[in-house]
């Protein structure tokens, strides 16, 4: 398979995923999400190739992530844009980015700033306990089978 | 490439990273946080080739995300640890769990609860705006460049 140096960009997204992760899917996402909505504008800026890009966003789009829509007909071009499951999922690409920025972002600091427009402060993610609103750590948290669970995995 | 179906497997984790990501190396983190500690263990939890399980475990190893300690002599065998790199990292996965909870668990409900042992509720992650504690969403965020930017990606 291809591997492209993930981690050797300069955003928390890919180095992360150069670790944690199959790299193609979330910066997609993360492309959609800063607006990249054009399938050449995609392709252009990752570098990936047309043929997995198009099984990517297919993929995306069987599973609801993203939706499409025609911005010309002759040829038909398409925007690709995120759904309400698309930009939930988005939303983990910030943690990811918080955890980037601390561990990979090396001496320069991180790639990017988030800004929330609805607090107008710059921020990073914390990933909070929905019970008490306090940080919610793996190591604070211990699991136990739900109602989904099944024998099998 | 082999191609599991983590989609079909009842762990959020599994589920959302069919849709967005490499699943191995979160499977494992998820593994390590779970308390599962061995090279076997993981092997048969997993499911997973022992040689990709000996290639992802390096790299982790490489990156500071699991240190090895052993456990016996003769032959050597390994405990995998979590460090504190790697617990943070598996934060994320909290952030995941909740996002495959709410989009992938289907009529019977999510695989596994989570138990936050600070405050002793039953919970799932938020994601959550440093500077104001509300909750942070992808769609109120502005991003630019930040002192790690480079003109290269």
């Amino acid at each position: 398979m291809q591997r492209t140096a993930f981690g050797e960009m300069t955003c928390s997204i890919a180095r992360t995923l150069d670790i944690a992760g199959e790299p193609w899917t979330p910066l997609i996402l993360r492309d959609l999400f800063v607006g990249i909505r054009r399938f050449d504008e995609l392709q252009r800026d990752l570098g990936i190739s047309r043929k997995v890009l198009t099984q990517r966003l297919n993929h995306l789009l069987d599973h609801g992530i993203v939706e499409r829509r025609p911005y010309t007909d002759k040829p038909v071009r398409y925007d690709y844009l995120l759904t309400d499951k698309g930009w939930e999922l988005c939303d983990i690409l910030l943690a990811i980015t918080a955890w980037g920025d601390r561990w990979t972002a090396g001496e320069h600091g991180p790639p990017v700033i988030l800004h929330h427009t609805t607090c107008r402060h710059s921020t990073h993610a914390t990933i909070t306990c929905a019970a008490c609103n306090k940080p919610l750590h793996a190591r604070d948290v211990r699991v136990t089978p739900g109602p989904g669970a099944s024998r099998a995995n």
